[in-house]
């Protein structure tokens, strides 16, 4: 999807997650990105990784088409799943919003 | 590019930059960005903003297509040319190193 840089919501979030529960909510999150992504015209790119050192803390970078498509994001079926679901695995959750400077991919997932 | 995910290499790079010359970081960080993207095929993703509250924090969420190619990608002319230029304007580096949960995206630069 060619976007309009110009209205992209581009935000970086940064979660730290209770160490007995990681397995189960990278899951989630995994399963969360590719839906969201897959589904939603508007949700450009959900980039989820961990820390090497510190496995606890996940790193989500976010680009939505724009504010509507953000909007509607959140209400969809399977955030509100998402978000349920992992409400009690996530102790912290730190949303930076971000302007873009550069956003260059030429990246394809394998899967 | 088609990369193997396993061998990916994904980086978030966190700087902070002296507010006196952050315009002149920014334009030398999109052009290193635009060029290493371009010109390197193993060079898959770089997603450079600043934070809306705190325009001075950067963050760089880089993908390499394995260790070889980002190691390449160090001796460039211009990732070199970007390095010395830029070493008086930042005021600290962290190179946090990331493992994937999921990388999903269908982002196109519209550049």
């Amino acid at each position: 999807m060619k976007a309009q840089n110009k209205d992209l919501v581009v935000r970086i979030a940064r979660l730290v997650i209770d160490s007995s529960q990681l397995d189960a909510y990278k899951a989630a999150l995994k399963l969360h990105a590719e839906t969201a992504v897959k589904a939603e015209p508007g949700v450009l790119n959900l980039y989820a990784v961990y820390e090497k050192n510190s496995p606890t803390h996940i790193t989500v970078f976010e680009i939505y088409a724009n504010e509507a498509a953000y909007k509607n994001h959140l209400l969809t079926p399977h955030f509100l799943k998402y978000k349920t679901g992992t409400k009690d695995m996530v102790k912290s959750l730190e949303l930076v919003e971000t302007v873009p400077i550069s956003l260059q991919t030429k990246f394809k997932n394998a899967d």
